[in-house]
């Protein structure tokens, strides 16, 4: 049987999701618009826990103040009647033309500080809210000629950016946390901070560094090639994964936003169990929402985009599911336990050793075994094959 | 005329780039082998300045003491006699099949305390030879199998290997710099640190991060879709670019070490422009040797080595010919003043100006002229047309 | 001095590219509307030879009869004026919501007679105004899930398209060729016919296949990581090189349509000596016009526009330089002699040889000096350089 | 219960996958050389149904001819004991020097000569084992320097060669059918012939055309970003499908050559789907033997060779079963219905139907009703999650 979703799973979906219209660089609408407040009712239905938005996606552009007032009323209604929360909030700083050449970092200074102030405006709302995260993705910060933008001043005024708005957030007692989405390109050809790693290297030099982490999305990282599951461990290593974007993608192509499992499902597999289970040898969990950020494909009405909403949340509890019955079988731990997996927990050096002890130790180099270093077998076949197993029941 | 590289241009080769022999996963060698003397007169004679080294390519594994003597002193008399210097040494940790699951994050600890005995031995050498900078690729530090892998403890294990050598050369006297080269897969299917930015974000945790930066490769950034150019002024950014391995790559495919310019030739021009000239606005240059991580293409026999090794300097002096008409050049001047490439180092705030100040502004938000600002171009199209103007030659 | 196209250089645009909104998937449309009639003078002013263009790109959609025939009129009266030729048209089967799942291959068969429909009115109109090549781009010919897509039903149904459209054309006496783009994703996850190779088999399979050959763009083999030369060059092999849709692309990403040589600077360079050179052995030069679909940068203005469209022009008539300069530089000649690239030309076997005498001759195999064979070098590092001397313009 | 290989299931393995002793470019050899006999004995054991070769890997290159003989009566002596089948032999044109410029195609005349007689020889003991399928995989047929290499002239050479050896099993009776393996790039920076597509436009053009398929490799094709299920449709369509190589890829990245399954799941699933069930409307499933070229982990010893040999199969095995049920599920087959999948196999047009009728037809085109087929939804994001609940049994 498959699983059912409930509020307890923390599962939530952007309003920008399911309200896609399938508009896309090469063809017209193909879905009608949804209304915030449907979408609230029908992911209250479906199980989920949350919803988030960009300000523009809840609040038409150009709606007059009375407009905004009403659409604000009614969404806060539906959250209420439903009990959906908001988690997470972010800003559109990429659809409208003035931001063609980026908010934070565009080459005219007037839309920078455009730009800030949108945020700030949409950050009150978040916070009426109760949203605890706000999310920064930066889309169209970046280039497609290099010799036009200025990297060294760009990143001077991210940073700038990121630092105004801390301050904005803490003297207004807002209590968010900042998550930065990275993603390497699509729709500028590089766009700046363009993977978790960049981000996280870029969130090291700001000035309210403890209360900016990342957001960062699975097919964004695979865009670039790069293991999404690598990378949250190292943020969760950091302490920096403060919220997620899950969904699927088929390696370095154009940006699919696939339903989560859909791209690299074996990635997926252990995405689930790093976020549920925590690395091998302990450390944090996720305990943040589980959000999908995905696309429902554009042959599809509002009965697909429906399915595949809820076919985010299936499949992540299955795998969440065969993740803990992985951890469980006495056989995977036996070949954990072969592969050493958790020896990579012990520190290296004795306690208290130094570079002085270790070079004394002549077992660790001149009287070194490395014949049975260089045939032993490490193991790690069988764990993927049992992996497997688990992932399609075949255990 | 073709441009003629000398010591001031401060050149440098590995020594295990001529010296390939060529044998790759699919096929044997098809050259000899070079001897590393042979190396030495041959590069100076090119002109070039510097010549590097792993450990095992200077010194044969499994050499005597007494044979490894003799090397080295051959060597040393080959640079003494030539005036070639030796700016950076690093550590083959990735050939020997002892190496198979990686250095300091073998899961094997044993493995993990070779490694760190290896890489002192060869600090001593580096130290004996000048070297100021000292790399550490990771190649085998990844995975295949994310189950078999606790990339939060291989994090603290790469940790706590990169601060016991720091301590190393701090206790020795040698004020040397670290610095890490990041790679995304291959030969391992997922390799740790696998960009420029998860490397900075790595150094950043590290005991002694002052004197840790990266050294990072054209093609390694170019194999996961990054923009090199934006990745090396990001280091710049954070004072972090210590080190430089340049070379050529056609986006996301095996690792093809091609001579530098011969796989993204536009983002070679702008890397140089960066290097030679800073950003834009400003900013340091980079002032280390210019080194070349190539492989000379298996079809040639020692000509083709050379020709090849010319190829690189030839081309980057080209380019920095170029980049500088570039920057002199009134009309491109007059298109980077257009594109306001300048005005994205004004900060966007006004001094001493926060966020009430911002919220203040009427011109910044409720006034603000959104149409002109929708509508202006900002002209990168001629500025990218003026660069590929340059490049070629056609002004 | 930047060369400045002419007419005899045969430089055709597709209206959609000019004429490009700036709309894409994550933001809306930067710039105005562009008139025909204006893209016709334009170009013309700009030294353009041709304009192409989709149904829809010249007759907005729901155009009454009374309005098309108006802008046909005004349209033709542009191209007299202005003595610009329509080399090719094409028709959009990808925008409207009703090819959401293909034209041809849509499973619904109600969408597969409508697209036919709409590609013979416009195939009149291509015939009224001179086209002699017709273009078949199937964007959304394709799926992103395998189950729910026969793809063998859909190849069948493909080619019942191109046959019956075919037997239109010389039934109506149209005289034309059909050329087919392929393409390998976006915006469908996969599409079918997704490269070079995929086209020219599937055309060996048609009623009509000497009528029918293909209109391979640069950027399109570039996303599959293929090299667009040796593609082209296949096509050329095969007779079928009927059309060709220049413009640059930075490897496997979403669909750039960069300026042509703003991508891959070295390729550009070799297919525009292919093209205008031949084979270096000889054989058929490419002579319909050089088209561009391109799409101007989002952030620039309708001057911008232009600025690219002539950017396009001017490096393909650098590059053509160039490539001359090349193939008439008697050390390149000497270089191409000695890597024995003409070698290449000469067959295997000896006139009239066979297996047996193949297998008799001992100096092949028994006899063969195998370490003189291993140990030559092929002399291609010197002829790359070479090249580069001649593109950045070192020689 | 994980399912268990038999003979009947026609598993095969080449002998170079169990045989990698893990030598890379990077690195030695981690494991010991397998005798050949010894992979015979283990694969029966294992429940595999054959074993493939190159020449090279079954007789070392320098072995007597008495040597030679021993080796292959020992290799038929455990066929024989097994009952083990030799379905595929190919030979090794990569790894010798002599080949660094391909075989078919290489610059050099000799060098071609002597491939094709290398080729001949080991058709003749492929004769005498039995196997019915030749694979030619050209890896070294390419180049990294465009100008370098007459592509034209390359296609004249393999052409000429592979018609040489069509004739050569014709007139040794040797009833061979030849198969085709393309790949895209490495170890060459570009291969000839790189995707399923540019094979089959190329066989195309032979002359015993007939006789020559394809044997595309899953990874190879993957490594283009190119939907591997897809193009063995296409091979099917044409009746090209003469063998095939099964493994995982994780994208464009380097030839990771993993176990079947492990890059992407979904799709191997939709692989299985179409070689065991044929395409959804019918057609032909593929009979030949399921060949696995893989490469067994670099950390492994013998034990996770057995076990990663055992995993494809497993695998396989697994997906078979799921995509059976896949088929039976009632639910399946009323999603499928919905979604009008088997509607793609009814022709577009009536039968006798040309462009005359369908032009009168003014309910296709004049009268359509375009509202109704714009907002249709085509189901398939049910049809995706009703095969993910299949393929991680959730049902």
């Amino acid at each position: 049987m498959a699983p059912q979703p409930t509020r307890e799973d923390k599962f939530s979906f952007g309003l920008w999701t399911v309200g896609w219209q399938a508009r896309d660089l090469f063809g017209e609408a193909t879905r009608p618009v949804l209304a915030a407040v449907e979408a609230v009712h029908k992911l209250a239905e479906l199980g989920a826990y949350g919803i988030t938005f960009h300000d523009d996606d809840l609040v038409p552009p150009g709606s007059s103040p009375a407009e905004r007032q009403r659409i604000i009323d009614e969404f806060k209604a539906a959250l209420d009647e439903t009990g959906l929360v908001v988690p997470m909030v972010t800003t559109n700083l990429f659809a409208d033309p003035v931001f063609k050449d980026g908010g934070f970092t565009s080459n005219d200074r007037s839309v920078r500080r455009y730009a800030l102030r949108k945020v700030m405006r949409n950050m009150d709302l978040a916070a009426e809210l109760g949203a605890q995260i706000y999310v920064f993705w930066g889309g169209r910060e970046g280039s497609e000629v290099d010799f036009a933008k200025d990297v060294r001043a760009a990143l001077d005024r991210y940073r700038e950016g990121i630092d105004l708005l801390a301050q904005y957030s803490i003297d207004k007692g807002y209590g968010m946390r900042f998550a930065i989405e990275p993603k390497p390109n699509e729709p500028r050809g590089d766009i700046l901070l363009p993977s978790i790693g960049h981000a996280l290297a870029f969130i090291s030099e700001l000035e309210h560094h403890e209360m900016v982490g990342i957001n960062p999305e699975t097919g964004h990282e695979q865009m670039a090639s790069l293991n999404y599951t690598h990378g949250i461990a190292q943020a969760l290593w950091q302490g920096k994964l403060f919220h997620i974007d899950l969904n699927g993608q088929k390696g370095p192509r154009y940006d699919q936003d696939l339903v989560f499992g859909y791209g690299d499902l074996l990635q997926a597999f252990s995405t689930v169990d790093l976020l549920e289970n925590g690395a091998p040898g302990g450390g944090p969990t996720y305990d943040g929402d589980r959000h999908f950020d995905y696309k429902p494909l554009r042959t599809e009405d509002m009965s697909g985009v429906w399915e595949s909403a809820l076919a985010n949340m299936e499949l992540y509890l299955a795998l969440r599911e065969r993740a803990r019955a992985f951890r469980a079988d006495p056989e995977v731990q036996e070949a954990l336990a072969a592969a050493r997996v958790a020896e990579l927990s012990e520190p290296t050096l004795e306690p208290g050793e130094g570079h002085e002890q270790l070079a004394a130790d002549k077992t660790a180099f001149e009287d070194y075994d490395l014949e049975a270093a260089r045939t032993q077998g490490y193991g790690y076949a069988r764990i993927q094959r049992l992996a497997l197993e688990h992932l399609v029941r075949m255990r």
